[in-house]
């Protein structure tokens, strides 16, 4: 099979979500941020539906971590934020664990899907990057052409059967005479991590190098910048890592399901 | 055994939310309205973990009617939200439905608890109720000294697997120039149903004869009133009923848990 190229970042803007998905399907591997813009990208996990309670009650008592946006039940593979879609393709890229092992990084799930599976998507903190940059607060990881830096924090989430793991956060500088409006910008966003869970000292999050995140890309933090941290769509993926089910599988970080819904969806004024 | 009295109003006004399920544990079964002012009352839909994952999704998907305040897991009897309680005695009455045909209305459930049940504690409208009369809009049931009236309406909820069933409202009459007032009021209070699904013509949503609810006790609407009708936690009682699983619990209606949250904890200004 021949794997399409990657578009210019103004064609990759101006997909609409279903070109965007059929890319992906064709075998297109690459981070999402920039593509289809207005359009609201989103995390992934996926279990067997034995353990599909405990990821849904870890999603309910862990709310800013893990916003649900919407559930694919056993035996289907699309829904309606992926009209015509197909959960089984349309990432760039999936992250299957077994036993909590993480033990292949595919394009698709042909060889791992079973009818059993429930897919949860989860809400992405992309959704408010574009609200951020409209009121003239440059996203550090955007403008270096990376993936957004996340970290392993030492916050525990509200466990749910077998379901226990970290707070898992993603950072992005601001100047410090922005970090009102960022604050402000990003709580009218509830339902994608909403308003940051910290701001300043990655110490007290048990963070000890920011150059060194778990997931993504360092980024480079200026003078009168402060790291601030929002909750982060990976907090059940590495839940699931921790609490080892048979199988699991989640997006690669950074590769995001580009859903048909709206950013504008999410705001609450 | 000897039932304990019922305390005069102002007494159950007045009785910490331990005291009260103290009372019902005792064996005492009469409606809560007026019962430990300022406390969180609270439906509850219990069901085996076989079918807890089609409720907490059917929940998901409802959230205006079905907003979880808390979940305990299979094997638990207690949670945060009734300190010291045990969720199998501290309420007035249950409703057990056995492939939905209900069977029992017993005041304790000993008979029927099972290790492998699920309790769902679902938000109720009582919580918004101190809010409205406390600006001046008097509320009727409570008037009255009756039980809200609660309508099945013909508006289907959204389905989860095997969960499906009509909209439960509860209605209220209120006074024309309130019912902006009403409408401010309730949608603070989001997690508790939060403002009208409907307001005036009962007729719109499938509803007869508002003298005849199919919970409750009707309640009078004075000229110059209008029928305002919110999101009821009976839904998932009602969709329950209709998906017939093999076992299911809900409380009496009226005979809620009086849990340990405040209903100040609710309210989002």
């Amino acid at each position: 099979m021949r794997l399409p190229g990657i578009p210019s970042a103004p064609e990759r803007a101006a997909l609409t979500p279903a070109e965007a998905r059929a890319l992906f399907r064709d075998g297109l591997a690459t981070p999402t941020a920039g593509w289809s813009s207005g359009f609201t990208q989103a995390n992934l996990i996926i279990v067997p539906r034995e353990q599909a309670f405990d990821v849904l009650l870890f999603a309910q008592r862990n709310p800013k971590s893990c916003p649900i946006l919407g559930v694919i039940e056993a035996g289907a593979t699309s829904g309606p934020l992926l009209a015509d879609g197909d959960i089984r393709t349309d990432v760039g890229r999936y992250m299957v664990y077994e036993n909590g092992v993480l033990v292949a990084e595919p394009t698709d799930l042909h060889d791992w899907w079973r009818p059993d599976l429930v897919t949860f998507i989860v809400g992405c903190s992309f959704t408010f990057e574009a609200a951020l940059q409209h009121e003239g607060i440059p996203i550090a990881h955007i403008e270096e052409g990376s993936n957004v830096p996340m970290y392993r924090t030492n916050v525990r989430c509200a466990p749910a059967g077998e379901m226990s793991g970290p707070l898992v956060v993603s950072m992005r500088p601001i100047a410090a005479d922005r970090i009102a409006d960022a604050v402000r910008i990003t709580a009218q966003y509830p339902a994608v991590h909403g308003d940051p869970v910290h701001v300043g000292d990655p110490a007290a999050l048990g963070i000890r190098d920011l150059a060194r995140p778990d997931f993504g890309d360092a980024v480079t933090v200026p003078a009168g910048h402060v790291p601030v941290f929002w909750a982060c769509g990976v907090t059940p993926q590495a839940a699931v890592m921790e609490s080892r089910p048979p199988l699991a599988i989640g997006h690669a970080p950074g590769h995001m399901l580009i859903t048909d819904a709206r950013d504008s969806d999410y705001l609450v004024p």
